[in-house]
């Protein structure tokens, strides 16, 4: 049986979510709660990765057990055996055309900054924390200009490997609060490049600053050279906010663009 | 030569502000650092402890120098030699009639709560994370039976020795966001009793969940029994944000009502 799983975690400890040898890891962490918990190997399948040092509030992620599980209250019975930083939030039965990564439409990421012209201790853990004076209005304006779908290799990390860098972003936007000194980026989009929420973020800033003109952004896009963009600012400012599956997860799940998938997921 | 400092700390690794022995505190790191820059043996004086784990956003805190200090970008100096999680975000140069703790008129406190039926890994550092359902109109209709002048022994340690436990509340509210699950409980006084925000705090959390009833609070009050009040919530929820003067802090600041005073600060 299929089940999918919403998690939230700080990812301040971990070396980013996928397994890796000898660091620790947000998906080792949850195998291993989850075979304690069931009694068999379990591995989990996530919507994507998220880099070291990067939170989650709303993941998902999908696993195989031959237990029936009661979804319901499963949260409850399996967070004693995580750690305090990661956490299961709901657990739905789900159909086996389900899958967190394909299945997924739309992600949202928040990237923090906090505008400061000293440093800001309570700031530090969830922000990038920003000493320039920055434009904010025309940061606002620079985010139309990122909106739609677009080649977005000038913000993807340079050695990834991707069948295709053309990415649809449904929205950006910047919340502002506190006087003016805490922003959050906010990006929807069918899917994200590695590093594209923080170099996207850099570059914001950049314009903000006045660095880049608001006219040079269609021709950073358009280079496709990550050199010409801002650079990629650190990931304890970004959370991956929530996935979207087209409708609300839930007990029998079913992707119905997906039902007649033959490959073994 | 008489200075005041606006410090913020996360008080997470610190055993409060007030220096203790063998355990590490705000106020002697802040002191090897002053000490360390002036080279002289420097002191401080803040407007009032914080307990450990509590943080501050803008505590106030005064030390006496034989150097006459350049104040404009002192913090930018100074922070180089403080921890990440302590920062002096401004320095003044004070008439010594100014005291950071006798010439305090106002302190303001956030105590923050986040709202979750299950554990949330990204609130847990900075909120105490209550697992009831809580009613928030009848907690924000309690605040009213706590705003004013009244004897909050109630709400004080009960070892702990004043000389009076009366104080006076200008404010206390309840300040609603992220869709109803984050609330900060702000209060503003004259002064306030030990552990009085937390178990203040505490008990409108029992009155949101029923278990005491609007009309207990006056006899609560009334009674100045801290065992019938609601329990003491965690320091990581609690920061001082703001000391009040009177007036802004400024280079020169007097303070008119503490000119004559002959003891010895």
């Amino acid at each position: 049986m299929r089940y999918a799983i919403v998690i939230e975690y700080d990812g301040s400890a971990y070396n980013g979510f996928q397994r890796q040898k000898e660091l620790p890891t947000v998906q080792q962490t949850l195998e291993e709660a989850l075979s304690l918990k069931l009694q068999e190997d379990i591995s989990v399948t996530a919507s994507g990765r998220t880099d070291a040092g990067v939170h989650a509030a709303g993941q998902v992620a999908h696993f195989d057990s031959r237990k029936a599980i009661d979804t319901s209250d499963f949260g409850f019975r399996l967070n004693p055996l995580l750690p305090r930083d990661i956490a299961v939030k709901a657990c739905y039965g789900v159909d086996e055309s389900f899958h967190a990564r394909f299945s997924a439409r739309r992600k949202t990421y928040v990237y923090r900054v906090y505008l400061s012209a000293i440093h800001a201790p309570l700031k530090e853990k969830y922000n990038h924390v920003c000493f320039y004076d920055v434009d904010i209005d025309v940061m606002k304006e620079a985010c139309k200009y990122l909106v739609g779908e677009h080649d977005f290799r000038a913000f993807m990390l340079s050695e990834s490997k991707v069948r295709t860098t053309v990415r649809t972003l449904y929205e950006a936007r910047i919340d502002v609060s506190e006087g003016g000194r805490q922003l959050e980026f906010v990006f929807t989009g069918n899917g994200f490049l590695h590093n594209m929420v923080r170099s996207m973020t850099g570059t914001l800033i950049d314009v903000g600053r006045g660095r880049f003109a608001l006219s040079d952004l269609p021709e950073i896009i358009e280079s496709k050279k990550r050199a010409n963009a801002g650079k990629t600012l650190e990931g304890k400012g970004l959370t991956l906010i929530s996935v979207d599956y087209g409708k609300p997860l839930c007990d029998g799940f079913v992707d119905e663009k997906r039902e007649k998938v033959t490959e073994n997921d």
